[in-house]
C-alpha cells in the first residue's frame, strides 16, 4: 500500500506569542497534529508554517503532497495570493485539503467555496456535542453515535458555505446553537473536508476522537488521480467527427 | 398573479381516536393548516384524507394541485401503493410536496427519496431551536435567526436522507440532539420540501411562525413547468443527423 | 407583480476593434441583449460596460441589481479586483447571475465556482444542437425537445466547475464533442447560471431561442430575499440558553 | 489489501433465447463481466441469475458483497419486491451498486433514485463517442480524453434521474443526441455509479476500455463502513443532556 504523504500547514503565530496557547502546544499545532498522524504507519507526515520561504509550500512540496491540512487563524492576510494560487491549482489536480476550524476564514478555504463562509461565534468555553449523520462514512469509522468536547468555542449557523456534498457531523452547543461541523465537497478532482472542532487555548488536538477523525479523513482525501488543467484549443483537423470525415474522403472506397 | 392550488392531506386518524389530539385539532390537522394558509389570497387551499376514495387523490384532483402538503403518522402502510404512484408521478412532473413531521416515514417521501428516511426520536415535550442557514432563501423570509418551541417531540441525528440540496434549517434540542430540519431536494421538476416541526399532541401547527414557514414553502414549490414523462423510441428516420442525412441526400443541389 | 431589475454587463471591446462583430452588433452585444430583454414587461434592464467608472458596477447600482448578465472575453484580467469582490458579495445577498459563454473564464465566474473552469474549444464554425435535460425546468419553457445554432464555437469536456446542481442543457457538436452548457448553481442566496451559446462574430444573440432562454434565466435568478453577510460575535448574554439559565437563574421560584 | 467481494447479477435471459446474444454471450453477459473482473487480483468476483433460488440475491450471500453489478433489460418486473428491498437495504449500509445500461430501468436503481429514469432511445447501431469530465476521477484512471464505441444503441436526453453527485462521462451518438453516460451518487452508505455503454446485441462488454472502467468503478464503489439502520428511541434517561442534569442532580459534589 502506498503511503499517503501529508503536509500540516500551520500559521504559528499564536503559539509564539501566547503563552496560554505555548502551554498547550509548546512546539506549535503542526507538531501536535504531527505526532497524532504519525501512530498511522501509512502515512507520512511533514509540517510547514508561515515563516519559512513560500510559507514552505514551493511547487515541488506541493506536488509531492497528497493531502494538506491548514491551521490559520490570526494572520490569513498575510498569506500570500500567489501560494493560494498555487495550492488551489494542486487541489483541483486531486490533493485533498483539511481545513481546521478557524480556517474557515482562511484564503484557501473561502477561494475554493466562492461563499462568505461567514459564521457566528462565541469563546465561553461552553459544551459541544459533535453528532455523526452518517455512521458509515469513512470519516466516522470507529466512532460512537457522537462525542463531546467540553470546553470550546461556539461556531453558529448560518455558516455561509455551498451546500456540502455530504454531511458527515452537525454539532450541538451548550449555548444554544448547531452548526454544520463536518463537511465534505469535491473540487475538481480535490477531495475537500471542514472539520470544525480545534482551537487554540483548548487542547482540542489532544483529544484522542478528535485526531482519528482527522486521521480518517486524510485517508479519504488521498488521491491517486490526477487532472492536470489547461485550456486547450483542439483545431479542426483533430476533431473527432472532421478528422474522421477527412479520412473517410480520402479513402477510395468506403464501406459505409 | 396565477393563484397556487394547494391540496392538504392527512390520515386523519388521531383526531378522531385519541381525545388529546382532538382536544388541539378538533377538525383534524389539515383543517388546521387549511385556515392557516388561507389567510394568503394568493393559495387556493382543499384538503384531502386517507378514508375518502382513492385517499382524496385521484389524477384529476392530483393534476389539478400545485403543491401537495402531507400528514402522516400511523397509517403509512394504509397509503395504496398504485396512489403513491400516481402522486410520485406528478410530483416528478412539477408538483411540489411539502411533508410534515411524521411524514419521513411516508411512502411517498421514501419513495421519492430512495433511503431509509429513518431517524432516532424520544418523546419528552423537550424544548425546540430552530435555526435558519440561509437568511435569505424564500422559506426563510419574515424569520429571525432562530425560532424555538416549547415543547417538542425531538428528532434526532443520524437522518437517512440522501443530502439535501439546500439546508434551510438545522434544530438544537434541549436534551442534546441536533437534526437536518427544513431541508429541500428537487426530483424530476418537483420541488421538495422536508420540514420537521409538527406533532399531533402538542399544537405546533397554531404557531404563527411554523405556519408562515410552511407559507412561504408553498410559494417556493409552486412551480409552472411540467415534465411529462414518457421513455419514447426514436426512429432512425427521426435521428436529428440522420434526418438531415437523408434530406441532405435526397437533395438536388446542396447547397453546403 | 414587482419589476425585476436586470443589468447587462458587457467588457465592449471587440465591437468598437474588429468589424466583423461590428458589423453583427454595431452597438455591442449589451444592447441586442437590452433589446431582447425588454420585450419582456416585467423586466427593467440596463446595460454597464468595462470602460465606465467602476466598470459602471457601483455598489448603489449593484444595490439595485435583481440579476447580472456577464459578457467578457478578452480583457477579463482588466476588471478590478474590487469591483469583483463587489459583485461576489451580491450574488451571495441574493442577486442573480447569468454566465454567457467565455464568461467562463471571467474572474467573477471563477471566483464564485473556486475551480479553474477550463474547458477545450475550437473555432470551426460547426453546428451545435443543445438537448434540455429537464423539459419542466423554469429555464427551458417554451422549449423544444432541443435547438439548433448553424455556426457556433465549440466548446468541449472537460469543463472545470463545481457539480451544477441542476443540469438544464447538454451540447451536441458537429465536431464530436458534447458539453454542459445550461448549468444552476446557488451561492449564498444568490442563484447563478452559465449558458454556453453566445459568441462575437457568430450573431447567436439575435436567435430568439437564445434570447427566449436568457428571459426565463432572469426570472428563474430574480429573488426577494437577502442575506446580509456578517460574520457576528454573540457574547454569553445573549447565548439562547445562556440567557435563558440566567433569567432562570434570577426567578426567584424557578419551576425547574 | 482486504479483497473487494464482487457479485454480477444478471437477468440472463436473452443469451438463452436470442441466438444474436447467444453467440456474442454464450454463458451469459455475468460471465463475461466476470472474466473481465477476474484479471485483477484485488477482486473476488462472484454471479448471480434471476431464475436461481431468491434470485441468488439471499441476506446471507448479500452481506458478504462488497459491490453489486447490475444487468436486466426485459424481466424487470418479474425482480420479487422482497429481494429489492434487500438489496436497498445493503445499499443504505455501504454495498456498492454499479447499474449498467439497460438497468437504468430496474426496480433497484429506480428505487434507490426515486425518479423516472426515462431517457429516449434508438437502435440503429450507431456510434457513441464517450467523454471524460473528470480526468483525475477514479473511475476514469487510464483512459484518453474519450473512447468510441462503433456500434451502440443510442440513450438519449432528458434522463430522469436526481442530479449526480459528479458527473464523470457525457455521450455524444452519431445520430445526434447527448447523455449523461457515468453519474455517481450516494445513497445511504453506499456509492452507486450508473454506466450506459452495454448491450446484448453489441459485444460492448468484451471492450476492454469498457471493462477497465467497471473495474475502476468496483474499486471506488467498495467500502468498508457500514451503516446499519433503525430507527431508535432515545428514552429521556438515556437524552445526553437530561442524563447529564440527572447525574448532575445527584451528585453531592459536583465539580462544575
Amino acid at each position: 500500500m502506498k503511503k499517503c504523504s501529508v503536509l500540516v500547514w500551520n500559521e504559528f503565530i499564536h503559539e509564539k506569542s501566547d503563552p496560554r496557547v505555548s502551554a498547550i502546544y509548546p512546539d506549535g499545532i503542526h507538531q501536535t497534529l504531527k505526532e497524532g498522524l504519525s501512530v498511522d504507519p501509512h502515512l507520512d507526515v511533514e509540517t510547514a508554517t508561515l515563516a519559512q520561504p513560500e510559507h514552505g509550500l514551493t511547487g515541488e512540496k506541493l506536488n509531492s503532497t497528497d493531502v494538506l491540512l491548514w491551521w490559520g487563524h490570526c494572520a490569513h492576510e498575510e498569506v500570500k495570493d500567489e501560494v493560494v494560487d498555487r495550492v488551489q491549482k494542486r487541489v483541483l489536480e486531486g490533493m485533498g485539503l483539511i481545513a481546521l476550524h478557524s480556517a474557515h476564514y482562511s484564503k484557501i478555504f473561502r477561494r475554493l467555496m466562492g461563499t462568505s463562509c461567514s459564521l457566528t461565534w462565541r469563546e465561553a468555553g461552553e459544551r459541544e456535542r459533535v453528532w455523526v449523520c452518517n455512521p458509515g462514512h469513512p470519516i466516522a469509522q470507529g466512532l460512537d453515535r457522537y462525542f463531546e468536547l467540553e470546553n470550546t468555542e461556539m461556531y453558529g449557523e448560518p455558516f455561509g458555505i455551498p451546500t456540502p456534498d455530504e454531511q458527515v457531523f452537525l454539532s450541538w452547543f451548550e449555548g444554544g446553537e448547531v452548526f454544520r461541523s463536518g463537511n465534505c465537497w469535491k473540487r475538481g478532482n480535490g477531495k475537500i473536508f471542514y472539520f470544525r472542532p480545534g482551537h487554540e487555548t483548548y487542547p482540542i488536538y489532544k483529544n484522542p476522537t478528535v485526531i482519528q477523525i482527522i486521521r480518517n479523513a486524510v485517508h479519504w482525501a488521498c488521491s491517486e488521480g490526477r487532472w492536470i488543467d489547461s485550456c486547450p484549443n483542439v483545431p479542426k483537423e483533430e476533431a473527432p467527427e472532421f478528422k474522421e470525415s477527412a479520412s473517410k474522403n480520402s479513402e477510395t472506397n468506403p464501406s459505409e
